[in-house]
C-alpha cells in the first residue's frame, strides 16, 4: 500500500493568535503519529497573527490530518500541507546573464532543489546558454504587442509547464497587474538595488550620483507596485569613490545572483510567509 | 495575593529527542492557563537532542508547573524556569577601556538589561573609568600570588556579589580550572580574533604576520581549555595592506565590544543554551 | 631654532587633471627634502578632477612650499597644508546617549586622536554623562526660539570653542541654511538609516513598515539639504521578522556609533575631500 | 607604423624605499609623454619597500622607458611592463562545479577579462560543463601514478596552452614543490576555510565541530606549504546552530566562487603584488 510509505511533508499554519494553538497543532501531529523533524513558528504580536512551519516525518492520511486542523483552529486560519522535494520554476529574462546562470548551475549541479522546466525571454540573447544546459528557450518578443498583449503570450507560454513559481532573472519589462494575479505569491524578482533607496530605472547610476558607499540587491515577491513587493532577502558590498556606475553594476552581478538564489532557496524550502507586505522566514 | 500577579517567565528545556514532546510541553503551558509568549525549539538530529525555550505570559505556579513537566518529559531532562528581566554581572578588566566602557554605557543609557555589580581589575587603570559610573572598582593585583591564590581573591571579591554572569572585559590573565569550575557556564570572555585562528598570545600580530584580509572576535564561554570554550558570537571586519598590526588593533576593538554586547544581550535574555562545546541560540 | 624641528603634515590637492601633476608636485617635495610617508592619489575622469594626499616628513617652509605648488599647479588649484595630530571638536546632542559615550570613550581612552572641546544640548538629558568625564556641557534649549534664534545661540557657544569640526552625534534638529553655512565641510551628522532610503522622520518606524531585512545608518557631511550632503561612511546589519521597530533602533545604535566613529576617524586623519554631493577618501 | 598606436600599459615597481622615487618614476612617464590614468603605491615602512602600479596611457617605447627606470631605481628594484587586457588561464579541477560553473559565466558573459584556454580534471566528472561552453577538458587521471609523475603530466598539459595564471578551482590535490616552482606566482587557490583557521582536510567539518558562528574562504596564491601561500581575498558568511556540516559546505559555495572571482579579477588587472608571505593589492 504506497500511502503507507514514510514521507515528509510540510505543514505551514497562519492563523489569529490565541492561547494553545501550539500544543492544538502538535497534539494532532502527535495522534497522527506524525513525527515533528523541525518546528518553528513566530507570533506577530503587532497584528496577533500567528504563523507556524512544521516538518513533519510519517505515513500521511492527508485529509484526516486537515480536517483534524480545521475542527481545532481558529476562524481564519490558513493552512497547506506540501509534500518537501523538488520544485518546478520558469525563469524570465531578458538579456543579462548572470542570475540565470547561477541558476542554471545550481538547478543541475547541486545548491538548489529545483527543475528549471524552461527559461522565457523578451530578446534571444540567452538562448544559447539555456540551450547548453538543455532547456527550452521561448522567445516572446514584445515588439508590437501592447504590454497586455505581450503578457498574455507569457502566461500561455509558461502555463503549459506548470511551474510553483515564476523567477524573474533581470527580467527588465514590468507587469501587468493581469500577469501578477494569475500567479499569487508565485513571482518572485531580483531588484538590483537595496529597496527601498534607488526605487526605478538605472538603480546603480542613482547610487553613483548620490555617491553612497554601499550598494544591495534585493529579492521581493512581485505585487501589483512595482518595486513594492514583500522583501525576502536583501544583501549589500561596499563601494567607494573609485567605482563608475559600471563597476557597481559588475561588482553588483555577484550580489543579485547570490540574494537571488538565497531566496529561492528559502521558498523553494517552504520556509517564506506572506502577509500583507510582509514576510515571516521560519 | 502576590503570586496571582502576572508575570513574564522564561522555560527552558534540554532533553533527549522523542515524538510529541512539543505537544507535551505546550498542554502543560496550556493547561496552566499560561500564553505562550514566543517559543523558539531545536532539535540537533546528530546527537538526537531536543532544545525549547518558551516565553510565558500568566500566573505562575513553579512547583505544580515543573513537576508536572518533571513527569511529562524523558529521563535526562533539563528544564529551568527563570523570570525575566534585569541581571546581575560583575565585570573583570586588567587596563583596557573600550569593552568595559560599552557596558558601562549600555548598563546606564540602555542597551542591556543589566546592573554591573563591581568591576575588578588586576590593574588599578580602570578605576577612575567605573567610579564615574558610581560603581563599585576593586584592585586584585597578581603580584607575589601564585595563580591559584589570585584566583582564589577574585572569586572571593566576586562573590559578595552574588552575580548571574562574571564577564570578561578584556581580562589578559588566564584563569584556574578552579575558577572555571566555580561558575559553570557563568563566565563569558571577548577573544581578540576569529577563533580558532589566532588562539593565544598577540593575536593582532599574528594575523598580522599570515597576511589576512578579515580579522574578528568571538565572545565565549570560558571553558578549562584557554580560548576553547563553546562559541556564542563572532563577528568580523575587512582588513588589508595598509593595516599594521596597532591598526588591527584599534579597529578590532569595535569588533571587541559589538560582539561581546551582543553575545551578553543574548546570554541576558536567557537565549543561550550550552550543550558540549556548542551554543544553541534560540 | 624650532622650525628647523622634523614634521609631519599633509598636503591635499584638488585641480583639474592635467598630465605630469604627480611628477609635479611629488618633485616640489623632493626638492624641498620632504619625505613621502604616503601618497594617494584619484583622478575622477568623468569630471576631470585630481585629488591627491601626499602625508609629509621633514622640515617644513610652508610659505615657500605652498608658493613652489601655485606656480606649477594649474589655475583652479586648491591645495591645503596642515599639521597632523590631535583635532578639536564640539559634539551637539539631543537626548540619546550612544554615539556621545562612544565619542567621550575614545577621546578619553584612545582610538580617536580629538579633543571634545565641549557638549552641547537642546535638553539637559546627557549632562550628567558629559560632566562624568570632565568636559564643559551646555544647553541651548530650543524652547521659546524660533529656528534661527537657536542656531544663533547654538553658533555662539560653538564659537567660543573654535572647533575644527561641529559633529551631531544625535542631534534630533534640523539646522538652518545660515548654521551650515557657517561651518562650511565642518558639520558631521550620523543618520539612523541607510541613506536615501527612509528619508525623513521615524527611519526605524518606517523600515519596519516596509519590511525589510537590512538596516544601517550614514555618516555625512551636512549641507542646506536635510539628509543630502555628501556621505562619509555607510553600513548595515541584518534584521528579520522578529524585530520590532524598536528592537532596530535598539539594534541599529550599535551601527550609528560605530559608523559616526569610523567616519569622524578618516576626517580627523584628513583623508575626507568634498567635491560636489561626493566624498573622495585616500 | 604600428608602435604609434596609443596604448594602455600598467607599470609595476616594487624597490627599497627612499626619497623621491615617485618623483623619479612619474618624472620618468611625463618624459616619455605617457599619461597616468590611475597611480596607486604603498610604502610598507617596516620592512622599508616600496610598491607602485601606475596605469598609464600614450604611445610607448617599452625598450627606453624601462632603461630610463632602470637607471633612475635603487638596486634591488623590480619593475615590469605589461599591457592590460584579457588574460589566459588554464584551470584545474576535481570534482565540484560551482567554482569553475562561475569562471565559465564570467569568461562566456562578462565579469572577468579572461579566456579560459583548457580545464583539466583528475576526474571526467565536470567533462560535459566544460564541453558546453567550447572549451577543451583534459583528463589527466592520478591513478596508479605518482604524485611527481601525475604533476609532470598535468604541466605537460597546461604548458601546450602557455597560460597566463593556474587557477585551482577547487581542485583537491596537493601539488609538489616542481609544480609549484614551475609556476612561480601564478598558481591562485581557493581553499574552503578563514584561513588560517580549519587548516587541512574538511574545514567544514572541523567548523562544524568547533562549533563556528561563521566559515569562510579563502584565494590564495599557491606557495610550497599547503595552505599557506599569501592570502589574496578573503570573505566570510554567518552560520548557526541549524547548520550541519552539509549545509555549511553548502553555503559555503557561493562564498567560495565569490571570493575566488573577485581575487581573480584583482590578479588580472594586475592590482597584486607578492612580497614575502603577504599580498599588496593596489
Amino acid at each position: 500500500m504506497p500511502q503507507q510509505n514514510v514521507q515528509t511533508k510540510v505543514l505551514r499554519t497562519i492563523c489569529p493568535d490565541a492561547k494553545g494553538l501550539i500544543a492544538k497543532i502538535t497534539n494532532i501531529c502527535y495522534k497522527h503519529e506524525l513525527n515533528i523533524v523541525q518546528n518553528n513558528e513566530f507570533v506577530d504580536h503587532r497584528t496577533g497573527r500567528f504563523f507556524m512551519r512544521t516538518e513533519l516525518e510519517g505515513i500521511f492520511n492527508d485529509n484526516t490530518l486537515l480536517a483534524d486542523l480545521d475542527s481545532a483552529l481558529p476562524k481564519g486560519s490558513v493552512r497547506e500541507l506540501q509534500s518537501t522535494g523538488r520544485r518546478r520554476i520558469v525563469v524570465l529574462v531578458t538579456k543579462e546573464a548572470h542570475c540565470l546562470g547561477d541558476l542554471l548551475m545550481k538547478s543541475a549541479y547541486g545548491g538548489l532543489d529545483v527543475e528549471i522546466a524552461a527559461v522565457i525571454g523578451n530578446h534571444d540573447t540567452l538562448q544559447t546558454l539555456v540551450e547548453r544546459f538543455d532547456i527550452p528557450f521561448h522567445l516572446v518578443s514584445h515588439d508590437g504587442l501592447t504590454r497586455e498583449q505581450h503578457d498574455s503570450a507569457m502566461i500561455e507560454q509558461i502555463d503549459q509547464y506548470q511551474p510553483d513559481y515564476v523567477v524573474l532573472a533581470k527580467y527588465m519589462r514590468v507587469l501587468t497587474p493581469g500577469f501578477v494575479q494569475h500567479y499569487p505569491h508565485q513571482v518572485i524578482n531580483i531588484h538590483h538595488s537595496f529597496l527601498p533607496a534607488f526605487i526605478g530605472a538605472r538603480p546603480y547610476h542613482q547610487a553613483y550620483e548620490r555617491g553612497v558607499k554601499i550598494i544591495g540587491a534585493t529579492a521581493h515577491y512581485v505585487n501589483d507596485s512595482l518595486d513594492e513587493g514583500p522583501i525576502i532577502m536583501q544583501d549589500v558590498i561596499n563601494v567607494d569613490h573609485t567605482y563608475t556606475a559600471e563597476d557597481m553594476m559588475r561588482a553588483g552581478r555577484d550580489v543579485e545572483k547570490n540574494v537571488l538564489s538565497r531566496a529561492l532557496y528559502r521558498v523553494l524550502t517552504q520556509r517564506v510567509f506572506v502577509y500583507g507586505n510582509r514576510t515571516v522566514i521560519l
